[in-house]
């Protein structure tokens, strides 16, 4: 990655969920790391399914344009062990790769150890140890939701990996 | 549906997979039904999820493009117990309700016993059943691969229940 510490990259994270998607974003200047935004998209659960999916990928697009981000980084879901719960976080999940992709934006995928290991040094820490460093790296950030401070979380470490692949 | 008898209704047919995608086309006029179309996705398992999600998502906006459906019916997808599997499945199924949903066309569902009962008149049809009745109301089909053949179930089924809501 020579000459990439210098550059200013815009990282998009996404936390998905049918009910709740929280994303945020980052930027990364050399070594230093600056929240931009961060926010929750909530789908109207008396809506039918269709139409929820497509509120859920407007919101993200409009993210999208509004931001620009450079790259996008989303949680390997956690595999639910109820299917129908699984199936619908899969429906969620496809739509949130999707917003991104279809933007020519790349996404790629960390699995939740690894966001975790990213970002405490361990892959077993608490949700709490995560925003705690979330809040530490980010102080501009304030109060957060949990979904929100996941995708932070996913957004940091996707630099954190992009920026030193050797790690 | 006062008077939907006489009016022409073109509806898109979908068998979501991620690997495997099957469309299909049917025109209802009164009480008869025309073939229009038929076709399957297939998506590179070599590529990487997001870029998987986008082909699928755009060819399916260029079949809508091309064909004008008025709605489209989706099967409800059979919840496997490999929840990995189910996981990907949700996944591109996400994609395929957002396809016609996102160009504001109408998305029904129906589970697969309603497809049977709607084309066989029973719910534990088998596939080479369902396939026969499509090929004996849309005898214009030809030779037909199952993905396809269940997308035109789907559609037909579509139509049985739209134009006969009390069915």
């Amino acid at each position: 990655m020579e000459g990439s510490e210098n550059k200013c990259m815009r990282i998009l994270g996404l936390d998905p969920g049918l009910r709740c998607t929280g994303w945020g974003i980052i930027e990364i200047e050399g070594n230093k790391l600056h929240h931009i935004a961060h926010g929750f998209i909530k789908t109207d659960e008396k809506t039918i399914l269709p139409e929820r999916l497509k509120a859920l990928y407007h919101e993200l697009q409009n993210i999208i344009q509004q931001y620009h981000p450079h790259q996008a980084a989303v949680e390997e879901t956690y595999v639910n062990k109820n299917p129908q719960s699984t199936l619908k976080l899969g429906e969620a999940r496809g739509v949130v790769l999707l917003a991104p992709a279809s933007l020519g934006i790349p996404v790629a995928e960390y699995a939740a150890n690894r966001i975790k290991k990213a970002l405490v040094g361990v892959g077993h820490a608490s949700k709490a140890q995560v925003m705690m460093m979330v809040n530490y790296l980010l102080p501009a950030c304030g109060n957060l939701t949990e979904d929100a401070a996941d995708a932070l979380a996913i957004a940091i470490c996707h630099g954190h990996y992009y920026t030193s692949p050797l790690v």
